[in-house]
């Protein structure tokens, strides 16, 4: 079964959320933080540490009533190889839960270098010398950037469609300054010929549900959009980041869905993860379960978008 | 001294010449792949020693006939974490022999996210408990990608202010299909638009050479856009991918000099690292000898450009 057809098997069973592992140091729950900086120092190990305490924790409160996570690199990134040796230990956590895993590197560059991301995030390496290895990360799907056009996306989509996986490409993004490339464009923005690539060059990983197996990043701050494009791209895999902190509401997600309610990955991280924090007072302990009550709702609240 | 001025004064003195520091597997000298694989078998680990040991004999080949080298993140990415390590031993070998360090991971995200990885890689982590905690990495410059506009691309150049190191932004990439996206725009084509966003935002971190330690990267395989670039953004530093085995010529990059032959690095990768193959029957042993002597020959040629 490819991603795609994977992705909507369970989104129908247990709903379109995912949720975001983006571990903000500034919103981690004090009382973590405060243990492994007492018992570690102040160091990127401790740090990393508490975000890998923190992580489990999020997995284990959502693990059943979520189908999918995504990991924010950047957080990981910002502790250096002990935040990446986190990240690889939580994506292990995340897939022994049966949990769907998205990276969101949102990586890309010219082709041969391209080539070299994609291998290392989907499909692994084949050298000169001997059989193939597989790839360090054991994920399901990636985020890459367009900037560098067809031939940049190409080894991703060539790498993903060997291996069954996803790629989401970034479109339209939630930030207030998105607009000034996005934006741009003589007959058609560029946001929206970005997604007109996707279709085409995903045309063949497209799955019994009708999806392909390459998708699109589009915000929740532009609803309009997000109606738009689903409108002119049926056959698109969408995950919309930008809901809650960000400023998206829910209900104009509405349109982002197939009629069947299907299509549609809807991402919420600090939403989620540090709404301890509505709590002045609060050092953060027992944050799992809020954490579990607010994906419980949001999963709610999305499927009751098109009943 | 900013960034900006340090760059002027090492290519005074020892030219434009980067080193791109890009092993592909596939063109890596087979007597140290066969090598290491025969040793440690074939796994991510047995390869990182390989690009290790490579990268070790470039580094020694071309230390004092060069002044920057630029780490292509992608290849060590490749390798999973056994490869980030080797990049950082490989950083690290490269700041003892006094080379600039330019990491190319072409990062972007929405702000708050932007944020981490300009912190992860530029800055260092200020945390809530503590006082800071230095970057990970110890690089003298990151790439990274506009297509998030400015919101994206300002912590980067917030951070890079705050420790006096550089940014340069994507702006023209030397790949087929760059004008896919960046040719796109209604009064301004797309990558003008990004040169004159860096220009702006970039105008603080002028320094007494008249660069900015904002840059863009522009491909040596669109000359005439350089030669308006110049024209256009006197101020903005160039990193110059491209030359070599992408299809550019030495020739046409005169006028992205300015009138003093300052403002502009040169990357030159496979070019360099792999010239041991010209000769077909060559296993790669002393490759590092033709390193040296590429090296020596690009520098002379890039200083002759502006005599």
């Amino acid at each position: 079964m490819n991603f795609a057809d994977q992705v909507c098997k369970i989104a129908e069973i247990k709903g379109p959320l995912v949720v975001g592992m983006d571990p903000h140091l500034e919103l981690l729950p004090p009382y973590l933080l405060e243990k492994w900086v007492r018992e570690r120092g102040n160091n990127l190990q401790a740090l990393s540490y508490c975000v890998m305490e923190f992580g489990k924790l999020v997995i284990d409160a959502v693990h059943d009533v979520v189908g999918f996570v995504k990991f924010q690199m950047a957080f990981y990134e910002l502790l250096g190889i002990p935040g990446l040796m986190v990240l690889k230990n939580l994506i292990e956590c995340a897939r022994e839960k049966k949990l769907k895993v998205i990276l969101d590197g949102k990586r890309n560059d010219i082709a041969s270098t391209a080539s070299c991301y994609a291998r290392a995030y989907l499909s692994g390496i084949e050298h000169p010398l001997e059989r193939s290895i597989p790839s360090f990360w054991d994920i399901d799907a990636l985020t890459v950037n367009p900037y560098f056009g067809r031939d940049g996306l190409a080894p991703f989509f060539e790498e993903a469609k060997k291996v069954d996986k996803g790629v989401f490409v970034v479109c339209r993004t939630t930030n207030p300054s998105a607009p000034f490339l996005q934006d741009e464009g003589r007959d058609e923005k560029v946001y929206f010929k970005v997604a007109r690539l996707v279709e085409e060059m995903g045309e063949e990983m497209i799955g019994d549900s009708g999806f392909s197996s390459a998708g699109i990043v589009v915000g929740a701050t532009y609803p309009e959009d997000l109606k738009i494009l689903r409108k002119e791209f049926p056959s698109l895999l969408f995950l919309v980041p930008g809901v809650g902190a960000q400023g998206g509401g829910i209900e104009s997600l509405r349109f982002a869905f197939r009629e069947d309610g299907l299509g549609t990955l809807v991402n919420v991280s600090r939403g989620i993860l540090f709404s301890y924090r509505e709590d002045g007072s609060s050092d953060g302990r027992g944050f799992e379960k809020l954490v579990r009550m607010k994906s419980i709702d949001y999963q709610e609240k999305l499927r009751e978008l098109w009943r």
